[in-house]
């Protein structure tokens, strides 16, 4: 097998509160920073800086205050001019942007870890914004093997990094840790705790990786996203008139084949899934798509190849 | 067994989007405008009024834009003068008690049935302010019988009517419906049909009841509100430092007893249960409730009697 040598990984964030009420990250930034008070920075195995993203949209409870902080980040938003008008989350964006970027430029560090919970029935899911983003995927690979108290998946995306518009990909290897379901506003104790699992096998990973010790590729299985289908609407008033199927409900990365129940209308009756090609749904009935008119995503399952990779000698 | 006579009821309002982020009611009060659209008034056995009770807290899928509406029908608040500076939802309150009450008056409307979800894992809850409300402790007898998808319970709080707060206090007889767990801004269908049950089973009762037949009464199983436990909190900045136990966590109604545990603290300490007396947790880890200081209310089970009722010849 293929083995790629990079760089030792020297700084990492851990970001919480990017959206104010995904309440897991919002309180698990918190705990580590209580941990460095307690124990010292040497628990960890990498200078670690923790970050509340959205300092007012946390303390509203909401997930943003103007404009969703988590689609603030490509570089067009990042380079815009502040104005008056500017929206409060394109500004904490660009400030964000120089304390870990700046974005694709060498003085961008290595990599963030940031924090989200879904409404969805998602496990511990990884989400990527790139296919051969090793460190990603061996990291993936590792939470996967490590972690047995909810399912791990990987989830990704394929965008060019300019226009990726998430948190993460202001660092050089961005990873979103994605943990559901949880509602919106409330911590749940089992979520919370495989969120500090995850970060803390994350940790254990980069210090494994750090030691310059051949981390073994192989094969793993990943959603490749497709499309999105929102709820049926009225058509006047463009308000959903079905929720989704109780059979399809709680079910993400299922099979989601022709014919399968989809929506169920408010008066009661079933609507399908009706193209030919069966796909797995993700992210099903997530409170936030709501006002984005997704009412789950579909992708592809696919088998990806990991190489082996090395950390070089500093 | 004691008879009561009690007059037939005349009107009744289905109210929801209360708080404007609780969904079912929200999706369900549309649902029935569809149906007397489509199918007439006369599929109800008594006139309905149905009622968005707060449009604006709707359309931001908020649970209260100023002040939470359901605190404001307090006979004070009701008749508080309105000026500049009056909160939104205390306009709406005066405004809703001019359509359905005047609260406490011969022209009160006759019932209000307030549709509510909860992200706890309350089932079908039926929620009456007072002890001897016989219609809302009947209905609540024939929805336990009726229903069987979800668990029904009744939880009673007994405060005096001028100082009840809720939209239903403001009918003759008020009943809330509180259905869960649903996260805040999401529809789930399961929990959508529950309420859609609870109305329909409601609507059957009123049917009954003015038909003019003897409504047995008997003993029924009643949750009577005793206090309320917050979260344990940071001393300085108030923030919560433990998120509810997971042998807690979803138990609404169970017995929790000296030394059972009860939150588990982001460090990973267990606090547990001190007092002497043995009560049942209600709304555990409601999210609207992390403001107000309640982790859950505590209330005691109690066998409650009910008398049977008729309706008077009219």
């Amino acid at each position: 097998m293929e083995l790629i040598t990079l760089p030792a990984l020297h700084r990492m964030a851990v970001c919480g509160g990017t959206h104010g009420n995904e309440m897991s990250g919002v309180f698990l930034v918190p705990e580590l920073e209580r941990q460095r008070k307690e124990k010292g920075d040497a628990i960890w195995p990498i200078p670690l800086t923790t970050v509340l993203s959205n300092p007012q949209a946390i303390k509203e409870c909401k997930r943003y205050v103007d404009k969703d902080l988590n689609r603030c980040f490509t570089s067009a938003i990042l380079s815009s001019p502040i104005t008056d008008s500017t929206p409060y989350e394109v500004r904490r964006a660009q400030e964000l942007n120089t304390l870990l970027g700046p974005k694709q430029t060498n003085d961008a560090i290595d990599m963030i870890c940031d924090l989200h919970n879904t409404t969805a029935n998602m496990g511990l899911s990884i989400i990527c914004y790139s296919h051969t983003n090793w460190i990603c995927l061996h990291i993936f690979k590792y939470l996967q093997a490590k972690i047995t108290t909810v399912p791990v998946r990987l989830v990704l995306l394929n965008i060019p990094i300019g226009d990726a518009y998430s948190l993460e990909s202001v660092s050089k290897y961005g990873i979103s840790l994605e943990v559901g379901p949880q509602p919106q506003g409330v911590v749940r104790a089992d979520i919370f705790n495989a969120m500090k699992e995850g970060v803390n096998a994350v940790l254990d990973w980069v210090k494994n990786f750090n030691s310059g010790e051949v981390i073994e590729g192989g094969d793993v299985e990943a959603f490749m996203f497709k499309k999105t289908v929102d709820y049926p609407r009225d058509p006047e008033t463009k308000t959903p008139i079905a929720a989704v199927h109780p059979q399809l409900q709680d079910r993400d990365f299922c099979l989601l084949k022709r014919g399968d129940p989809m929506f169920l209308t408010f008066s009661g009756e079933t609507v399908r899934y009706e193209e030919e090609e069966p796909l797995h749904p993700v992210f099903i009935n997530e409170a936030a798509y709501y006002e984005k008119g997704i009412a789950f995503h579909l992708a592809q399952k696919q088998p990806w190849t990991i190489p082996s990779i090395q950390a070089k000698k500093v």
